[in-house]
């Protein structure tokens, strides 16, 4: 299999992988063939082979969800899921403001500042030092911008793991009077890794994508309680919301991976187990001289914090300099996310309130449902070695 | 293998695919095991391999097509190609005229309306009666409207197979003085099918699907002679121009096509065994009594339509019940593009002139690599015979 487990690398020996939040390793196991080639949009056989296969896939994905089908639509993975919705106001005749919390992944903050180059208002939520929107910066944002149209709110941040309480935010918003707000939310490091409820959030839309779920590249979900105008148009596939021949294959991986890793009962077992790998984890970067978590102040068990990912600095060693020295040993782990790798600065530590010093020594860290207490003891150990290795300078 | 060969209908008994121009027949064959699952924007050893993997996919496809690496881009497919060039122009100041050609992919013109409707200026360059835009189409929209500053003229047309001159076009457009006009050709429909020179053809540029290539749903490239300025942004890769996780997987499949179909010399010789497969095929379809060929003009051999479609209506059968009494038979055909499947009326063949009730009867017959001389003897039988059982209305 090509794009599941056709790649070679994932047990490579003597290598350590430590940054499932960048992309998980693939996971084909499960995946039945695809009992159609043929455009879903065709009507012949073979086209509606493939239409079958798409909506049982869909179906698949919306029994895990907890959604109707019809809200949910296959694209080319979290990015594009953020991108639409948000260019989609550019339809709009409205100029209301629309914000975004201060540490929304790329894929919403750059987007959000492109349509206000074309003419939108854009502010922005700011967070707690614990990088969490709370419902005081929530109600700031508001009351400076009472216009306000669209939030975009994530449920868990891509760097440092803080999990924002989405349900309590968005009756927040549903509780102030006026224009009706869309409520969008980037579920790309929640979904299989923390209980998530779109339904019962009260979410406008959500974006997913399979790759961090252990599926192919290229394949993503958005759910939209009612249908938007695109800004991307085309053959009217997918209720005329996103064009292109429908990636039949990508849609029935996706729906595997998420019956595999988003049925409630499998992400509260997975959320235990990670937390308990994970919370000894914390406890052993909080004992080390040289180790300031980010936050400062994140707990051993922190439900303020998603079990998979941590975000920590070591003195005197810039992030990109641990990161390659980490590699180097056999762990692979990264600074910022993948997503920002070849742009400057921190802007989500920066938005924290992290001073430049701190947070350009910051990396990431974040497991998987195949991590291991060994793997993490290993990693602890590597982490040490490198303190050792390199010197707080003198003077 | 699930993306390509994991397909399971390829070769089923008593059926006979003629509608590669909606999707081709998935050929898997000669596609190597990824050797990295990371993400490419990773620094460390998994992310340096995939990178390394892609880029080396990028240079295979750019040996194949001729043009500098650096000017592909891998975009989600041939829709989001179009798409993203189209709407890049809403990143640029003037409201200067776009033209397309009245024979336009819907992911070109419907994109093209939708930036109309946010505020740019839209015209279209019409075609002859045999579907092609001709110097003399050309001109006279360009007379019309002097301040173009973008032309979309593709290569092939989906429906009818005419093939446009796209080297004398883009002369006629560069020899006018003015301001620049951006030329981006459709190049889906081409690439394998019939002779493609993108540089040799001047173009600023162009758009490739991989699953018209036997490749995988999903993946595309976009060539830009220079890069523009995306609408859809996000986390800088390929090189800011098209955001989100690379498709590794896909991008590797993708060069593995264009290796197999899209070589100088494969093209010319699939061409040819495409033009003397369907030529007699064309004689057939002439001979019948109630077939009118669109255009109707159209000749057994005849350079100016692609050997692989062909466009043909049958008196007094709908082309949906053709269809579908085809796919009783055991044969796929598609009535226009599936991608305006869910659209009424045939705006390609309207605007070529065909009276109403022609177009409605119209069909898309297309070949592809792996159709044999007996395959279209089949179809010719199953024509007759369909053309028998449905007698001409008495009165």
């Amino acid at each position: 299999m090509i794009f599941m487990d056709g790649y070679t690398q994932d047990n490579a020996p003597g290598r350590y992988y430590f940054d499932w939040a960048a992309t998980a390793i693939p996971d084909s196991s499960g995946v039945e063939n695809i009992p159609a080639f043929g455009n879903p949009s065709s009507l012949h056989r073979e086209g509606r082979q493939a239409k079958a296969v798409l909506e049982d896939a869909r179906s698949r994905c919306a029994a895990v969800l907890r959604v109707p089908a019809k809200h949910l639509y296959f694209t080319a993975g979290g990015t594009e899921s953020n991108a639409m919705v948000i260019h989609s106001l550019l339809r709009r005749r409205h100029a209301a403001w629309l914000l975004w919390s201060a540490v929304e992944h790329p894929s919403v903050r750059e987007n959000c500042v492109v349509i206000e180059g074309l003419g939108k208002h854009l502010g922005s939520i700011g967070v707690e030092q614990d990088g969490r929107v709370t419902p005081a910066t929530l109600e700031k944002a508001l009351e400076k911008h009472p216009e306000t149209r669209f939030a975009a709110i994530m449920a868990v941040n891509n760097e440092t793991g803080a999990v924002m309480d989405v349900p309590s935010l968005v009756r927040l918003i549903r509780a102030r009077g006026g224009a009706p707000i869309h409520v969008h939310s980037d579920l790309v490091q929640a979904i299989g890794k923390i209980p998530v409820d779109i339904a019962g959030w009260d979410l406008d839309s959500a974006s997913i994508s399979a790759h961090k779920l252990g599926g192919p590249r290229g394949v993503g979900l958005v759910y939209l309680r009612k249908p938007l105008d695109p800004l991307y148009t085309g053959g009217g596939q997918e209720g005329g919301i996103r064009p292109g021949t429908e990636n039949t294959a990508g849609a029935v991986a996706l729906a595997v991976c998420l019956e595999r890793r988003g049925t409630p009962s499998v992400v509260k077992a997975e959320y235990e187990a990670a937390s308990r790998r994970w919370n000894r984890f914390i406890a052993a970067l909080r004992a080390m001289d040289r180790c300031t978590l980010i936050p400062q102040d994140r707990q051993d068990a922190d439900s303020r914090f998603s079990p998979w990912i941590v975000q920590a600095a070591f003195k005197h060693i810039p992030g990109e300099v641990m990161v390659r020295a980490l590699d180097a040993a056999g762990f692979a782990v990264s600074t910022g996310s993948a997503c920002s790798a070849s742009k400057p600065g921190r802007p989500v530590l920066t938005a924290m309130g992290v001073d430049e010093p701190t947070s350009l020594e910051g990396i990431r860290i974040s497991q998987g449902w195949s991590t291991t207490t060994e793997d993490i003891a290993a990693l602890t150990q590597a982490i040490r070695a490198i303190l050792s290795a390199f010197k707080i300078p003198a003077g």
